[in-house]
């Protein structure tokens, strides 16, 4: 009797060990592809929101605290960034008129370290603000990104916008990505 | 020699809890990286079909009774598909001159719910038929697509096609992401 | 205590079953979306360090006898490539400047065979050497890639390039993807 309780405990403990092995690999073996595949939506959902004017999604993209720097704007904390971007609505809400602009990202160079996370990237913007609505290709730059993972959720806590149309918001000559 | 049995048993009873545990495991684990990772490449083989007017490739991204909506066109089925783009030839094969025009895809948005999936992306277009072969950027548009996985393969059930270059096929103005 | 023996060897036996069975069905599971995750990242990088002149981020992209084909020009090896691009010099350095040039990737299509993959994508360009600095769309081909697998690290091992402005550098007409 006393050998079965023993090899019953010891099944017991097996069994654990094989669970917790099991996780641990799994949680181990994806993270890359697992955490780029997050925040390259991330990167796409933070565009519709600002083309599309949807503050709502736009600020919550990054973090309670998060930064955005626009070289000379810098503005930190989701209620400042949405006052920032409420105050360019001229540029970027194409709601009351039947012109429309779009930002784009391509080119996503993403190196994560555990919860953190470091982007660059490059945008480019077109948009149809002539009477025969011909797209216009306008304006480009690059973004340079941090990124937290808040409760399983990639978010940006500092995004840095430069702009090779504006002499000031140019962005450095040396690569920003490794 | 029953308690020895009865031990035989619980073994093989764990050992079928433990492979069905780490099979579960990793079914839910790597999902949306893998679906997504699926995803992309099939928005990008059926650019490359469209593009080159590779007529089978483009019908195969479809599902058996997937729908093509361009807003005022709405084909379903693989063969009327096919049927509105052969129509549509003018517009899109470009073997016959040295001509070419490109389909590009960005801002990829996925949601994916099981077997179902939803997307929203940018399109653009550029090319070059002029006589100097200068490259011309000259339309863009967005996506709202819903995709099911059919025998492993992620295909296209819908795919709607607004274009901001022609004004009933201008999309909504309120945001199509989330 | 000879079947209580037996059992124990029994319960190590099916342990090692376990862990294998375990380790075999990840990595199976995660391959294509972590290799696709690498080789997004892998092609960003790229085009980071051709952009921005650093060569030797760009030749370490390759392996070491990777090839470089652009149609008319063939190089193969990190050294021969690294001469080609000095070469070339004058078209892709910007830092003695204001004015710089962007090539993107999209439409990224990848097929992974092991420790192999090809790639297909379409390529563009964008500059601003006017003294507006005004962004001007100014050029598109696509890619056809050879990519392997080195001490875990994915790196071009064949990288042709098509350009469908310059009348010798064009492409096929027939899909060059699947």
């Amino acid at each position: 009797m006393k050998k079965f309780n023993l090899l019953i405990i010891t099944a017991i403990a097996l069994s654990l060990m094989f669970i917790i092995a099991c996780n641990q690999k799994d949680t181990k073996t994806v993270s890359y592809a697992e955490d780029r595949a997050q925040i390259e939506d991330l990167q796409a959902r933070y565009l519709f929101a600002l083309d599309f004017f949807d503050l709502d999604t736009y600020v919550s993209t990054f973090t309670e605290d998060g930064e955005l720097d626009i070289v000379e704007y810098k503005v930190k904390g989701r209620d400042a960034i949405r006052k920032a971007i409420e105050e360019s609505r001229a540029v970027f809400d194409h709601s009351a008129s039947t012109a429309t602009g779009r930002h784009n990202i391509t080119n996503i160079v993403i190196k994560v370290e555990g919860e953190k996370a470091y982007g660059r990237s490059y945008w480019f913007h077109y948009s149809n603000d002539n009477p025969e609505k011909k797209a216009v290709f306008d304006g480009y730059g690059h973004y340079e990104d941090e990124m937290v993972k808040v409760n399983g959720q990639w978010l940006f806590s500092k995004r840095v916008i430069y702009n090779e149309g504006v002499e000031k918001w140019m962005g450095p000559t040396k690569n920003p990505a490794w």
